[in-house]
């Protein structure tokens, strides 16, 4: 764990405006690909941002039912210079092929945002939970989250997830990608095996079926954000039972379904 | 084609600001899986904005390289209802077993913003065309993109792309997601057997890796975006011989590499 890279990297950039052009030395955001050996066999690659590896693949792996017991992790380690990750498992895992065969669609489906067979939710159940939370504790919590995001707002292109309990934020990731943050997500409460039946899933993007889904994975019944629902989203989320608000800026925000757990409405 | 359902639909949400609550109908952008069956077999469900379907489909089997030829396609149709797309081809396309062998990772590669094979890029090529494009050509261009996406971004959620020539906006697709757009673009180039090699690719959101090597398979020369690119787009991009633009705002832009191809800098 640890930031061992950073989330940008200087480079000559040429401004142009009204005609008069500048170079500089700017921030750009990095993005790398991180290949994932299982088993000593090659898994996949992810593209993300530089930082905390293990969470990411972890939570990977652990939402697409490859592991599921930290127990199972025999051995991690991060070859940074080569950005590949080797990970051996006590169980075997399912070899490429039985992987690709079941879980093309999971593949696919998990990861990209615009591309996944519907048995992708063949795993997926309704969250368990009984939390109720305040409207203005949810917006409180926002507050802060929006707070830390500031750095990577300001240099553009980071999209942030957290999860959070009635009373602080629990973990928070940034990453290039949004799947990614909450992939991030995923794997902190696998590696610490967190009860998320208390918890609330803060997203600085936008909440799309596949988000949702996600959610539903690692167990959380509210998910909100500063942006909006897709009506896909807010159809799995009423199916999942999970709480969905968006827009959550300033003093307000709008709820989608499952208001029950939010008061002081 | 044509839009035949729309971006949005309403539904009933509340409102919170400051204690207060109102209950009223708002507009939720849409978002449909859409299953794409292949000579009789079902080969990937697309999640997208339900509107111009033939472009999106098209496009992403183009850029699979799943059909090389628009004359390839014998028959296609779209049961809205069910929201499945039926295509039959001519000639013999790889079956789901050999797809999946030898392109999981294209599939996941260019559907998923975070997860790929490095041989995703296989068929990639530098891209071909002599173009050379005054800066405030460029700058008008992307006012005019702008200026049509307002509905949109007023709305919240949903990405724009468009190829344009010197003179004009040639094609503008929005889609909830960002790669569809592209791949949506990619779908009107091979329908129509464009020539890009005089053309410029406009973007909303980010320039990632992935749409770096989306572009590439369009085959504009030029990229450029209202928002940022990453480090390894960039990298993609000198591989390519790609111009990358970013921060195109008002009366300027960055420049990150292949800046010759731009003139009154």
């Amino acid at each position: 764990m640890g930031e061992r890279q950073q989330f940008y990297e200087t480079r000559r950039v040429i401004k142009y405006r009204q005609g008069e052009i500048v170079q500089l030395d700017d921030n750009i955001v990095n993005e790398i690909p991180l290949t994932l050996m299982l088993n000593g066999e090659e898994f996949a690659t992810l593209v993300c941002s530089p930082v905390m590896e293990k969470e990411l693949v972890i939570g990977f792996l652990a939402g697409e039912g490859i592991i599921s017991d930290p127990d199972d992790i025999k051995d991690y380690f991060y070859r940074e210079k080569q950005r590949v990750v080797w990970i051996e498992t006590f169980n075997a895992v399912p070899q490429m092929d039985t992987f690709l065969g079941r879980n093309f669609a999971s593949c696919c489906g998990k990861g990209r945002p615009s591309l996944y067979f519907l048995n992708d939710q063949d795993n997926v159940r309704p969250v368990i939970g009984d939390l109720t939370i305040p409207a203005e504790t949810l917006l409180e919590l926002m507050r802060r989250f929006d707070a830390e995001s500031d750095i990577f707002k300001t240099t553009g292109g980071v999209h942030s997830a957290a999860l959070a309990d009635k009373d602080r934020i629990i973990a928070r990731y940034d990453d290039i990608g949004r799947h990614n943050a909450l992939d991030r997500i995923m794997g902190y409460k696998f590696l610490n095996r967190l009860d998320t039946g208390g918890t609330v899933v803060f997203l600085s993007g936008r909440i799309s079926s596949e988000m949702l889904i996600k959610t539903a994975r690692i167990g959380s019944p509210v998910l909100i954000s500063r942006s909006a629902p897709t009506g896909l989203a807010v159809d799995y989320a009423i199916q999942y039972g999970i709480t969905v608000a968006g827009f959550a800026r300033g003093a307000g925000f709008n709820i989608y379904c499952n208001e029950e757990r939010i008061s002081g409405l």
